[in-house]
């Protein structure tokens, strides 16, 4: 397939690094340097105390008048909106979302194109410097139509060490993610601790339990002991991982906690309910974000 | 008066300055070292660019088989159980209890001492070291009576720049006081700020406001609103000082959260009154305690 990769942190590159020898892959950059740095060198993935180097074209996006058959978007959700008007100018047959959270379900109805997926990333991964990035642990990546989508696709998109999994109920899928994205990146980033802590520490146990019920509160498909025992497992298997809120406060960046707890405090608003130790790590996030100097205190 | 002063902490040497010149003071210490320190030092307090130096006699507590008018107790609570058997030995017609929180109330059946005091120390108060003390705002004391005590104690206590002020209602006074610590501690220890960032950031004022009603719904006599209001002024007042919370988290030292917060929690559970937000404060503080590494990282 011919692939267009929107994005160039460290789920862009591993994606764009996975494909690049079964499919004709470009990533497009925020910068000229980026894209400068990956088509000179390439993307540089270090594993298991490996170094793979893997030729990948990259640009910096400014336009993106091309033609492909999936067009894969891997940007943080706060850069959807600059992004959106720039896919829509993208002729593809397919589009793909990697975002956190569920707030560019909003965008859909923008996006003109026939067959629209999303998908869960459950790799462990970290950028390293802007080509750069370190697979702490392979999982899958969980994948579910939004329109018209087939589960065809994975065949596709899968490599031998690169498993894709069909969802049936897509919305479910993003809900399983937002719930452990919604307890455990507020959390980790606020306690600056790495995954495992949460399942390792009684007292921050608890309060992953309290949280469980809140969410399931909200999001009632699913009991609030089995998304306790999901937090669990992905901070047993994710243990040594830092999470993308923890990444983002100590780099003083912006974190996805409008997409992920925001939108959760919209959803109970909406059904009237209440979640008020969401409300209470929603805003101690929101007050600290931009801040670079909580972490280096 | 004859007075003993019980722990050398930041309050202990403050009160052990003011009166040594007007009443005969002995300042009981944790340690040996501390005690020859001041005894040989005298206690130094730093204030407005000035330094000066009261002569205050300085004893490593051990026994206290002592004749005094007023015993003070100013040591943490956590530290109320070691202290309990010393004070009962004291011969002395007045005992004052300077603690946060209210747990020392659940001693006050084993205290013996026909008059009984609490007080709420307003005055923003920092130890430098084993003897010297930085004053960084004074306002005043308020004290009441717990058992058979009166306002005339004031006129003793008080001189021209310590000033005290009578609470009729002293288990209201103590309220007051913890509706404050239980609100400014965790969150300033958490978030590392300075007592005024919580009045000046809005997501903090908002989560200040989310506390003062859950405070307010287990100790009705005071409005949420009325709760909000007053930890807003000491935010304000107090603005650069750091909250005794924070200290010990930077320290590595354990908190007084079970004086304040725990206790705030089992009254909560005793009147079926949920409080989330507090529940969540709490487990992070406990799951935190005594990890310096959080405060240095």
């Amino acid at each position: 397939m011919n692939i267009h990769i929107i994005g160039g942190g460290a789920v862009g590159l591993f994606f764009a690094a996975q494909w690049c020898e079964k499919h004709a892959v470009t990533l497009w950059t925020r910068t000229e340097q980026q894209a400068e740095m990956i088509s000179r060198g390439g993307i540089r993935v270090l594993e298991n105390h490996m170094e793979n180097i893997y030729p990948v074209n990259s640009k910096k996006i400014e336009s993106l008048y091309v033609e492909g058959d999936l067009v894969v978007v891997a940007v943080k959700q706060y850069h959807m909106k600059e992004v959106l008007p720039l896919l829509q100018n993208a002729a593809a047959q397919s589009v793909l979302f990697l975002q956190n959270g569920m707030s560019h379900l909003d965008f859909l109805e923008q996006v003109p194109h026939p067959h629209l997926y999303a998908a869960s990333v459950e790799h462990g991964l970290a950028k390293i410097d802007g080509r750069t990035i370190q697979v702490n642990g392979r999982n899958k990546t969980n994948i579910g139509s939004l329109r018209s989508g087939t589960a065809g696709i994975i065949d596709q998109l899968q490599t031998g060490s690169f498993r894709f999994d069909w969802n049936e109920n897509s919305y479910h899928m993003l809900i399983e993610k937002m719930a452990a994205n919604a307890i455990i990146n507020p959390l980790t980033a606020l306690l600056k601790v790495k995954n495992g802590e949460i399942a390792e520490n009684a007292r921050f146990r608890a309060i992953a339990k309290d949280l469980s019920r809140e969410f399931a509160s909200v999001f009632s498909y699913k009991t609030a002991e089995d998304t306790f025992q999901s937090v669990l497992s992905i901070c047993t298997k994710t243990a040594d991982n830092e999470s993308s809120m923890l990444k983002d406060m100590k780099a003083g960046n912006l974190t996805e906690i409008d997409a992920i707890v925001g939108v959760l405090l919209k959803t109970a608003e909406k059904n009237h309910r209440s979640v008020p130790a969401f409300q209470l790590l929603y805003n101690m996030i929101k007050g600290k974000e931009n801040t670079p100097e909580f972490m280096s205190k």
